[in-house]
């Protein structure tokens, strides 16, 4: 039966703290018995025919075939025209949406409490278009790209989210006052989606103020949806809420259950090695993605072992504010998994 | 002398609350025997010579000689093509730096204390330059215009600013990363600007960084500069952390000493003409104008009350916690800036 299945799942170390994170979310699963089998691969790009960066073929197979990936930080290599190895990632799955849930940790002391609300970002297009164009001396443009297809798929994601994690509400987040055209068309699509899911309360709200009204009141918030770089600035304004990129899990969802889950955080290259870091992120994405794949039970114990652990206070890494090793917080961790089972 | 001379100040009441909350800035001016002369104009537009929209010659008269405006808020007539009254302001004057103290106000609690930034926006083009078009069906394009001048112009706006406001440090706020020819450009005209601000420290963050950083510690930062729409964000978010728009100033300058003051919030059109509204946003942008008019000890002693009066929480509008009218709170400021004579 499924429940018994053993499901491939593509791990991507990273570089810096991500093997040390990664081995930590391994070391959980175990104790959990999640029916994952790890295949580990390296995605540093390389340089495919013709000069173009790709992700190696053995890396791009092992996804193709399990359609699921999870994934430590990158860094991005410094090398002339290198891309971005998380933009190279999103292009190459169709990665389209960016899906970051930031729920307040009981325990972990920020200014705002009980925040409960998921950002959705569009993933492939807008402001990330790399169009530009110098068009006289000293005259820049950069060309935005809105598309019909793409708006109508981030505004369903959304929708269909929210209606598939007990949500109410989704909030459109735009700027229609200025580019009128770009995100009116998104903004319509949204509309035009919204008049299909009438069990979810739809609005729309100005990036601006919905920035103003996020520090002010996060908790009137439920699921956001907005254009690519509205997202890269609204889900780590939110991370920021309930305490940074180390508590924050975040996936990438493409067509046809394709999906990459990760820790949104950088590489550490200064701990990296001393068994310092916190995996907390990669292993929230880790439980992200074991719900993406109907493994709910699994991820219940392991979200729930982790938030234990946090609220005890007594085992805890440095950033989240305790002395304890990556090592230790990881075994604290395993023997809660254990022991309820 | 330059002091005892009597300064014209256009006065623009503006729409809803707006003529209340001017009169109450006018009361407390009178009271402070401050040397201003006010020539109060209405500001709507009209359509001129071949049908465009402009601002009624005698306000734009009045502007041309006074060069100082105070302006309450305004709101846009739904008049198909009829552009947003700011843009049209900041167009018409050429008001090329949106500038935004944020300063937590003691006594008026928000989740953070000690915030004391300046925000100051590219006000003139970046991603308002209205530019759009439809490329096929379903696909829009919107311009983003990044310029040398623009950009070199309100860096040195930024570090001026620094500079003669005592303040330590200039951020360029970017996604060069992404776009990398127009924010890279942008970028570089700071980077060329710092070098001759020695005395000033220069730091460069990633929008998106900054919003993270921002709600978990808005201490760190400073003076802050960018392009025009993450101005629009990056400002609403520093006024929401020390308690909204209505308690937020705010100044759009321009070039040889023209400028406009304005409060951001809106025209509450649900508490107009019932002496409810608080005048605190356009009295404290009246204080920044007094002290780009050189009338600093005006300006001091004005704000001193205002905060006075809000930190003794005896006589507050609705909004501030309190349940006094607009009339009463202006009269508590009236009376301390008497007394301090
Ligand atoms: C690394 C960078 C290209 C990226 C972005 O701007 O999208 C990052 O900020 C993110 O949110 O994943
Ligand atoms: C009213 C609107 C055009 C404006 C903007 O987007 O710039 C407003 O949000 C502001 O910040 O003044």
């Amino acid at each position: 039966a499924w429940r018994s299945m053993i499901h491939t799942v593509t791990m991507i170390p990273g570089d810096g703290i991500g093997p040390e994170i990664s081995s930590a979310v391994m070391k959980i699963f175990e104790a959990a018995k999640a029916p994952i089998q790890w295949e580990e691969r390296n995605v540093t790009a390389i340089k495919g025919p013709g000069g173009k960066w790709m992700i190696p073929p053995d890396a791009k197979e092992s996804m193709d075939q399990s359609k699921i990936g999870l994934k430590g930080p990158l860094k991005t290599p410094i090398a002339a025209g290198h891309p971005s190895m998380n933009l190279l990632l999103r292009k190459t799955f169709d990665l389209y949406a960016n899906v970051r849930p930031c729920v307040s940790i009981e325990g972990y002391k920020t200014p705002y409490t009980d925040v409960n609300l998921v950002t959705i970002r569009e993933n492939t297009e807008g402001e990330y278009s790399g169009i530009e164009h110098v068009i006289v001396d000293g005259v820049v443009q950069s060309i935005k790209l809105i598309t019909e297809d793409a708006s109508r798929r981030i505004a369903e994601y959304a929708f269909e989210y929210a209606r598939n994690n007990q949500r109410s509400s989704v909030t459109a987040v735009h700027k229609a006052n200025i580019m009128r055209m770009s995100d009116g068309l998104f903004l319509r699509k949204c509309r035009e989606v919204a008049e299909t899911y009438k069990d979810i309360k739809f609005t729309e709200m100005y990036l601006d103020t919905v920035c103003l009204n996020m520090v002010q009141d996060p908790t009137q918030f439920d699921v956001l949806v907005m254009p690519n770089l509205y997202g890269d600035i609204l889900s780590d304004l939110c991370a920021g809420l309930i305490g940074g990129l180390g508590v924050t899990p975040s996936g990438n969802i493409g067509a046809n259950g394709v999906a990459i889950f990760e820790s949104v955080h950088g590489t550490a290259p200064d701990i990296a090695g001393l068994d310092m870091a916190n995996p907390t992120a990669l292993l929230l994405s880790a439980v992200m993605m074991l719900r993406h794949m109907g493994l709910h039970e699994y991820g219940k114990k392991i979200e729930t072992a982790c938030f234990d652990t946090i609220r005890d206070k007594k085992v805890l890494t440095k950033d989240l504010g305790g002395n304890s090793k990556c090592s230790e917080f990881t075994a604290d961790i395993c023997r809660r998994v254990v022991d309820m089972d």
